[in-house]
């Protein structure tokens, strides 16, 4: 027998006031150490103290010869000086000697500047063969000229990276330089997902009878994978209380539950919560998904999201994927770029609710998309983004400027 | 003995001559076929038409009873009408039977409407126990009301996605919800990494003596990593015509060799690709990372890029990561964000070649960074992103607006 009663959620929080308690909560993970080619995208757990000069020793910037910057004082294409070669150096083959006023050593880029000497002449300023004993200088350098320093890259004792940071491509570059192997990251959380309701398919179904196929499985899947998450999703867990109970108490950081998160009788997660664990905030103002809620068992955080697949994902958007992206040291803040553009049709909006309306860029212009509802998961998907309407506004006329956040 | 008479290039190509030429060897590698779990930000390779609707019938989208909306004319809640509850439907377990004028079924959201019913009376317009035969209606409802209609979502024979998107996390839902657990991507490039130098130690060695460590291998697997690239980096390659040339051959789409790029007699790298295929180009207009050089041998797109780390990171961004993102079937301009903001200092450069200056953002204005050279890669950890100074451009004021790509 159905409870149809729908007692309705007694309060709704602000979106702000559930931000704020959900904020409380968020603590980035503990660090790992990793391999340096597996932290692409990793965030620093520790600030990285170079413990050595880059380069180690001073090298030459061009192809040419290692001179004292003295021996071509008044060198000129009119006045040539000779300078006599008495060697090489190339990388990490030095030249093993001294070298005098008067003399040069043909040195590669790269290669160790030899002792004695203090500039790289071009070899463009050089006349002679370059199998020869003698050659002549064109022009005079100064010195330090075409010199690469020891440590001007990186010197010994600088903090090269902090902590916090996302890793970029050149990071890992300049980390391996200085001689790191590994390094310690936030740890990534873990994402259980807890899938149920009585009319879902297995994800990538076809759809017949009076079911449907999960659409939240891939997408949360998706979404906290790009948050940074490692997701264990083994599927649809059936609509009873054993059931989601133990998937709500698997091993991992997050746990989110999408569908029967609502207050009728056959919503068992939220119960569920509340009796094992903490229900923090349930009933949120805003649409959709106001049937959000969170809260913890154990060490745990629990999301119930909405199982309308918009609902489920706006509810992510503002809860879930934030608690995902601080548990993992990251800026709380969405990954969406946001631009500005004038709205080509007014979005109306109820007071005491945040909406989020899903908007097309057509031309420049805001175009917000006419919604069925919140089951219409292609709106998502035809839509370039979203704009967002605060609980204190009616909405925004046509013209208005509006800040677009763009799905990535 | 070396070669220092360094004869330089004999020409240098323009960096838009040089885009121009390397465009006309970009398409897309042929699809793959991919589980739906996997697809994420994976390239469509074909259009997506729905075989189906999506959902598949008619359905509640709130709790309550659905009804025949004539049987609720003129019910408010002075002038109470009573429904004859005759069964339940819900989600996957509709109501078997037929609803008749004056009756209504308890009806749950998602579940599918019965026949007979055209619209649902949410629970709080009603008055009863949800366990009685009887109850009554306090308002009207218009046909259609609180109703999902087969197919409003997604109509069977609509294009729900087209070639060429990158996959967003809902769109996997979307195409979990209509059946969909295979699809056709673009196969994700072969990118092999040669890395030569014989002042080399491998990736994150602690640099010693006259060595460094070589910092490329990292910064270019996570570049191409994020491009979408598959990376096999295997290691550190001997500057020997042979280990090169094996490696320049390798089962590969694109190989970046990095190192040995230049014209002196040790850069055997552009002879062997000009002797075993061809190269296209090679010395560009810009500073740094002028000996860049591109072309081909057999089907496989081969790229010089500079020793010097951030010549290396400049010539991936202009030419090599083009390469990559369209042969994965992406959009070939660069995946960093632009911003505009005023210059703190002015930026000077060289008529006739293009700059790349390394800039950090302050306080909204954009500081130019005291470069040492193309060797300091530390500038491209320091610096937020890069401005290009085009090559018929002396340079920007101070106080003039420049676009900045940020660099992720």
């Amino acid at each position: 027998m159905i409870d149809v009663r729908m007692r309705g959620f007694a309060r709704r929080h602000t979106v702000e006031a559930a931000l704020a308690l959900l904020d409380g909560h968020l603590r980035p993970l503990a660090a790992e150490s990793l391999p340096l080619g597996l932290a692409t995208g990793r965030v620093l757990a520790d600030d990285v103290v170079s413990a050595v000069d880059v380069p180690g020793f001073d090298r030459a910037t061009m192809d040419g010869y290692a001179v004292a910057a003295v021996s071509t004082e008044g060198a000129a294409s009119y006045t040539p000086l000779a300078l006599s070669v008495v060697g090489e150096s190339m990388p990490a083959r030095p030249f093993k000697g001294s070298v005098a006023a008067g003399e040069a050593v043909r040195i590669m880029t790269g290669a160790p500047l030899p002792p004695g000497c203090d500039a790289v002449l071009p070899a463009e300023f050089v006349d002679g063969d370059s199998g020869s004993t003698h050659v002549s200088a064109l022009a005079a350098v100064s010195p330090g000229k075409n010199v690469g320093r020891r440590g001007e890259d990186i010197a010994q004792g600088t903090t090269v990276l902090e902590r916090g940071r996302t890793l970029r491509p050149q990071d890992l570059g300049a980390l391996s330089s200085i001689g790191v192997s590994n390094l310690r990251v936030v740890r990534r959380p873990r994402v259980r997902l807890v899938v149920t309701g009585n009319e879902l398919l297995p994800a990538g179904s076809p759809p017949r009878d009076y079911t449907i196929a999960d659409a939240n499985g891939p997408m949360l899947t998706a979404l906290a994978e790009r948050d940074g998450a490692v997701v264990d999703f083994p599927g649809l867990v059936a609509d009873e209380p054993d059931a989601i109970l133990q998937a709500l108490t698997s091993d991992a950081d997050i746990v989110l539950v999408s569908g029967g998160s609502s207050v009728g009788v056959e919503d068992l997660a939220p119960t569920l919560v509340a009796k094992h664990g903490e229900l923090w905030d349930h009933g949120i103002a805003m649409r959709p998904s106001s049937p959000t809620g969170f809260g913890n068992i154990g060490h745990r955080l629990v999301f119930l999201l909405p199982g309308n697949p918009v609902s489920c994902l706006c509810g992510y958007d503002f809860f879930a994927g934030r608690a995902v992206r601080a548990l993992g040291g990251r800026p709380k803040e969405w990954p969406y770029r946001a631009i500005v553009a004038p709205l080509d049709r007014k979005i109306s909006s109820q007071v005491g609710r945040l909406d989020y309306a899903r908007v097309r860029i057509v031309d420049g212009r805001v175009e917000p998309l006419a919604i069925g509802g919140a089951s219409v998961l292609s709106s998502t998907t035809r839509a370039d983004g979203f704009v967002v309407v605060p609980a204190d506004s009616e909405g925004f006329a046509t013209g208005a400027d509006v800040t677009v956040w763009l799905y990535a």
